[in-house]
């Protein structure tokens, strides 16, 4: 995938833009797993995901995590490129959750453009407000959902994501992405196992009641 | 207060936008408690505070509370202009903490200036990184902190704003901006009044040791 591909901006853009942003991006792979950006690292840059899956979360003093989305093919990771933005005032930390294709644009490149065209602006705009409201949704979710629900639509979203009914992750990831401590996993996925809507067996969980699930999930 | 201090952007502007902008706006005044947008309501536009203090919250179905962030003079609202964003899928209540008196500007006249200016757009990208910002905020204090500090913090955060040692503030309502049930804040406070950081009375809170509050805080 070209980086023509990732920016929907770029029939609006000049021959001499266009030319700024092909020098000023690199196309990276990395394996899964693999850290991209922070937390309380420097201004990475623009992230275009060309394949593979990346996740965005955040990170605790004493190394609790939780995840407030993902990117796929085609998305734009901003925040890894807070440096942009003067009011961005957090820090997020980026991994890959699978091998990983994207390109890094460095950020004082699509910042001049950023500042110089209102295409560009109103772009970077609608990123902004689109991962806002993603992680309102999460905020959402934590605030009002008791964890039973929460674990209930975890595992119907990974199950999903990766078209299996049967999930390799710990009870520890688990826990990551939703930022609860393992031993809370640990005991509701055993309650979901007695109420027949999970097996578990080491290091997966198999779905085998999933419409179950769907309610519980609501 | 004019609007044209109200907006950062009003040098760059031509006699004939900024026209528009004045005629798009409208001055009001609210009392104390009044629910100036949503939930669920419509496209209310921009707000900019001129006098008084807004409170940004979201609400669960079951009817509770949790406040996002505070607007004071000069703040400008953006989620009050939702469609002016598609990318916007939350859904916030603003209501009024304080008499308060702000300017109200037609969004589709907004929008039409971001669209087309780079600095209103960048200008727009600020304000809602910085929303962004305080909900990531709140988020992490949700997450990682006990009720007990954030309550803490909270006591110490109204002091300061109110500019007093005694709060008038119900339980309820503390619970409304922390997103807990009434009685796990009295419960809460009680014990605070054991400990001698505040006494209660009906309707108030009166902070009694500051620095012990602040050594909770952390």
């Amino acid at each position: 995938m070209e980086l023509s591909d990732c920016l929907p901006f770029w029939d609006t853009l000049s021959e001499q833009q266009r030319q700024q942003l092909v020098h000023a991006a690199a196309l990276r792979t990395v394996e899964k797993g693999t850290v991209i950006h922070g937390p309380g690292g420097r201004c990475t840059g623009l992230l275009a995901v060309v394949s593979g899956q990346l996740r965005a979360y955040i990170l605790s003093e004493e190394g609790r995590e939780i995840t407030l989305y993902r990117l796929f093919e085609r998305d734009i990771c901003l925040f890894s490129a807070s440096c942009m933005l003067r009011s961005i005032q957090f820090d997020i930390a980026i991994e890959a959750e699978k091998d990983t294709a994207f390109w890094v644009i460095r950020p004082e490149v699509y910042k001049d453009l950023m500042e110089r065209l209102p295409a560009v602006a109103n772009y970077t705009n609608e990123l902004m407000a689109d991962r806002f409201s993603e992680v309102m949704w999460r905020m959402e979710q934590i605030l009002w959902k008791s964890f039973d629900k929460r674990l209930a639509a975890f595992l119907l979203e990974e199950a999903a994501l990766e078209g299996s009914d049967v999930l390799k992750i710990t009870h520890e990831a688990i826990g990551h992405h939703l930022g609860n401590p393992r031993e809370v996993v640990t005991r509701m996925l055993r309650y979901f196992q007695g109420e027949g809507l999970v097996e578990l067996a080491r290091g997966s969980v198999r779905i085998t009641d999933m419409e179950g699930l769907r309610a519980l999930a609501g």
